[in-house]
């Protein structure tokens, strides 16, 4: 499919097919099943036909859609608008897939953001201001959880939006979403930890990727503002150094989930487990702030990640990769731990690219096109579109489900709207 | 293996199976591996050989492992006592295991039921008295759940090393444990609900479970002893009615899992979800509280319950049960949903050998087959003993872990137990 990447007929090629898988396959699928037209906002619980089989709404999909949607509406690639207002929030019924097929157009996806930024704003608050994890489909409250990632979603929803349509009302929202989501993550003490941090502290890379990817996407969308007394570069810079330092383990070539308070590796399940494909994502994030930057030692510490994480996950038998493993080789207590999960693949498709083009080394050029032809030998739905979530080890979907609470559009149409422009600025 | 059930020869054949697993393979391994000499308790995140993985210890098991040690010893066929002291909680070292085999006496067992009994007590309670879900291995506080099953355990524990030694010092602590699940359980508003109760309430069947298991236990243990206002068996009578009322749904031959408040099936993931094994443990539950008080509606309610779940989680494809499907066919949103744990198949072989005991009919022994004989052909590990936790759908180990926060001397070695002595009875 990908064949050799130093040939720029085939990036070209390349490019193509994300495009074309993006803007053809699956941002048509959510827009026509997911988009809620009586109640605004977007469903994310789809049987493989794209039928609605929870009606409950998950708050990250409504900023993540959000962000999805409005960012592209900016990258082009279009039928010219459609005569659907780009002022409404009421979705049009998607008349161009029903017969003869018609790519949506800008207007589609502007108005689909704009749906799903509204729903958010007007119903996914607690009254402290916080965001639930579920609400339901009219947007009663079903579930807050104690972690903040619902704001990190909201954050670069808001903003995408703002950009996209000019109006600086979503601006404020945007940034006291991330300022939300930092103070609640840093400062002591707003959310309890699950295990006693008298008998065990602990922290975790998650907050430290949010930080750093929100970071870079207010960066691109705001410029260089500040959040709690630091810049966005600062905020990034932060992160990527807490995780140099504290999380990625160069003796043990790996990258840890949870450290104790000085990095400390933790000889239990949980201060033992890697999830590969998170680590991958993390990896990526430095990548491109190494760019940004033109931060050399981070290009390195990026790479090194990319490559441990891929020899800790790659499944060498059937492969893929394996959502759990243990630093030291040890049992997983989890039990889905060998099952091949549709994201983990996303994010290992973009950081091999990323990290091809940014060097022009071979061997990550190798390893984009195993996890490229893996990933679509195995996860696309070739009967409605977009992909299967959850595969066995051998590679089988387990399950028909084509949406959840955890997978939505994000993940994968991320990946091919930036594996698309990565291929064509490098021409 | 089981062959015929109503040979009484055969029937006498497939009790020493059950008698001689339990003591020759299941219960040497944890008191060899498990126990822990240094801090007592037990110990059970376990590799495949025994070798301890992690050495945080569950709370649920502390109080589960007492229970089945100390029942244990009363169960007979044994070996004379040694000479350990059945008096001393210091655990001895195993001396019969590592050259020439001698199964372990009753001493041993006592004595393992005593040293999780004071550790439990040392160690497991937080400064309120609830009692935690996980501690450190000598005794610190590590991660404390909003749900209370882990006074379930510790309630029957503490009651069977009274029974076991006669010391009435354990009997209050047992009561006061089970009192404290039942006010935390059904006291509203003391466990802080997960999914809002103004939008969409919900009750749950594993409570109620657990609040007819325990009864029937203590009510064995102090005859028909009084918490909270209430007899052992009306709490015990209590719980079957609600089950039968709320949860178990004859149109759809199905029993739920969660439910509104007056048995409404919940249309989401959530509500549709159902967990054959758990079901299938509480038929049993049911079907032993109808022996106990001739009661032949609940006997026909529990091998009704058994009947359709068996229906809804027996995979005809490749044998074994599912660990959820979906009341309506759809897919399921947890992702290990196709996989074969181990507990589930324990207790469809107690279900289903106490429903053929109790009824006669051949269809009860025939399910008892087929599942006694695809949990021996895919669970027992050859090379160390016990059985492996986890296979995938086709029946194949995922992992080799002997061990877990969940997996300890629990569902295995009481399926052994009531087996071995039904059998027994049946004569």
């Amino acid at each position: 499919m990908n064949g050799n990447l130093t040939d720029s007929a085939a990036r070209a090629g390349l490019a193509a097919f994300y495009r074309d898988t993006l803007l053809n396959d699956v941002m048509p699928f959510w827009l026509r099943h997911g988009l809620d037209r009586e109640h605004g906002g977007i469903l994310t619980c789809l049987d493989r036909n794209g039928s609605v089989i929870d009606t409950d709404k998950s708050v990250w999909f409504q900023g993540r859609a959000a962000w999805m949607f409005a960012t592209l509406a900016r990258a082009g690639g279009f039928q010219p608008p459609s005569e659907a207002s780009s002022k409404s929030s009421t979705v049009p019924a998607i008349h161009a897939f029903d017969g003869g097929w018609k790519p949506p157009a800008r207007a589609d996806f502007l108005t689909a953001s704009r749906s799903c930024i509204e729903f958010l704003r007007a119903h996914c608050a607690a009254p402290d201001g916080k965001l639930y994890f579920t609400v339901t489909r009219e947007g009663r409250p079903l579930r807050m959880r104690r972690y903040v990632y619902s704001e990190c979603f909201a954050a670069i929803g808001y903003a995408a939006l703002r950009r996209a349509t000019g109006d600086e009302a979503w601006g404020a929202l945007s940034r006291a979403a991330y300022e939300s989501f930092l103070r609640h993550s840093f400062e002591p003490g707003l959310i309890a930890p699950k295990v006693s941090p008298e008998t065990r502290p602990m922290k975790a890379l998650a907050p430290l990727m949010m930080t750093l990817v929100t970071a870079q996407d207010l960066r691109e969308d705001f410029g260089d503002v500040t959040a709690r007394g630091r810049t966005m570069t600062e905020w990034a810079g932060w992160a990527v150094q807490e995780i140099a330092r504290d999380f990625v383990k160069p003796d043990l070539r790996a990258v840890m989930e949870v450290v104790g308070p000085a990095g400390e590796v933790i000889d239990h399940f949980e201060g033992r487990l890697l999830n590969p494909g998170h680590a991958i994502e993390a990896a990526w994030f430095i990548l491109r702030e190494a760019k940004a930057r033109g931060r050399d030692e981070w290009m390195r510490l990026g790479l090194d990640m990319l490559r441990w994480m891929w020899e800790r996950g790659w499944d060498r038998e059937h492969g893929g990769l394996l959502y759990f493993t243990d630093v030291h080789g040890k049992p997983v207590q989890e039990y889905w731990h060998p099952m091949k999960f549709w994201w983990p693949h996303n994010e290992a498709i973009i950081a091999t690219l990323m990290a091809h083009l940014l060097t022009g080394e071979d061997v990550y050029a190798e390893m984009h096109r195993q996890v490229h032809d893996w990933a679509h030998r195995h996860f696309p739905d070739p009967a409605h579109g977009e992909w299967f979530g959850y595969l066995d080890r051998q590679g089988r979907p387990t399950t028909e489900l084509k949406g959840s609470m955890w997978k939505g559009p994000f993940h994968l149409p991320r990946e091919q709207l930036l594996c698309w422009r990565m291929l064509e600025q490098a021409g």
